[in-house]
């Protein structure tokens, strides 16, 4: 039985911190499960939205394939829906990945690429029209924290990306280890996959 | 009135990354009010303790003084309570700071620089004994989200550095921002500093 796991995170500018390195605790507080790489257009650093820079570990064009993809959200997601290298690194990757997840508008990118096209998917709540919009053939659901359709993750928005890792890794290693992860870093993780206030603060229910 | 902080990050190999990113992403929902700077002992790259590296924008030996403080937590704080530069900095940053904020063992850095005699404070709840024998005339709290004391903030572990990030920006700049921040990242906040359930699981209550 597997035991360990490559995640691949996309990094691109204007990325959303919290999407990227909620997650990544998650994952990262196992890291006998899991080893997480940082991967960008380019090599060298990447500045979120709110600032502070990352350093990417690998280029897009470096060959491995990733187990797990993380694709954040942000408001650089607005111009990578036309950035043809990174739709086509997902489109790759993702032909390749046992999962494709992604936290807030980052299913809009997802979408753009054609890889949601006749599932169910979920996505920032208040961004909601923006982001479907970019995937008409996609079925999105519009009350979620995530939507898991085969080996698609979909959160909701930022903070939702937390509580798909936590799902994602109860999937993988069980419940107990999600619940331990979200124990050891004092983080009351919502189970539900169904539980979203926030669609009805944006009039989407 | 003053409409506008900076905050002055510091760094440190192993540092945790929810410990930085959670606080960064609630203040980042607002730059119109605050201005993010990470800062190091030296530039360039500093390594988490998931792995993933993020980039010091400043040098301690830079010159600015910053409204507010944020020192996080993370298996660094082992070696760096043995760091006089780190110590250093933080006494010569706190001696003109409006606030001073720590998340899970940050408390720990910030008691053995003698920032928190004779105050109340709290921190990570699983390594609760280990960060409290840092600061023997700390006035330690065993169950608490987040403990304000003056122009203190220390947070619980991990997940809590939003909380009290969203605490302090609740104090600067009215409760009804830090509600419409926490609407917009999609997180259900815990606005009682007083909500711990993991001192009970850590068998501090």
């Amino acid at each position: 039985m597997k035991r360990r796991w490559s995640i691949g995170v996309v990094l691109f500018p204007d990325f959303e911190l919290l999407d990227v390195f909620g997650p990544l605790e998650m994952y990262g507080a196992a890291p006998e499960h899991f080893e997480i790489s940082m991967v960008a257009q380019a090599d060298g650093a990447v500045a979120s939205r709110q600032g502070p820079r990352s350093l990417a570990d690998h280029p897009f064009g470096a060959t491995r394939q990733y187990d797990i993809l993380l694709v954040p959200g942000g408001m650089g997601t607005r111009k990578e829906v036309d950035n043809p290298a990174l739709l086509n690194w997902l489109r790759l990757q993702a032909a390749g990945a046992e999962y494709v997840t992604s936290v807030c508008t980052g299913s809009a990118l997802l979408a753009k690429a054609g890889l949601l096209d006749g599932l169910r998917a979920t996505t920032n709540k208040k961004s909601f029209r923006w982001a479907t919009s970019q995937g008409p053939k996609v079925n999105w659901v519009m009350q979620a924290r995530w939507v898991e359709d085969g080996r698609f993750f979909t959160s909701s928005g930022v903070s939702a990306g937390m509580d798909m890792a936590l799902a994602v890794i109860a999937k993988l290693l069980g419940p107990e280890t999600a619940d331990d992860i979200a124990t050891w870093t004092e983080y009351e993780w919502h189970r539900d996959a169904g539980w979203d206030p926030f669609a009805a603060v944006h009039g989407l229910v």
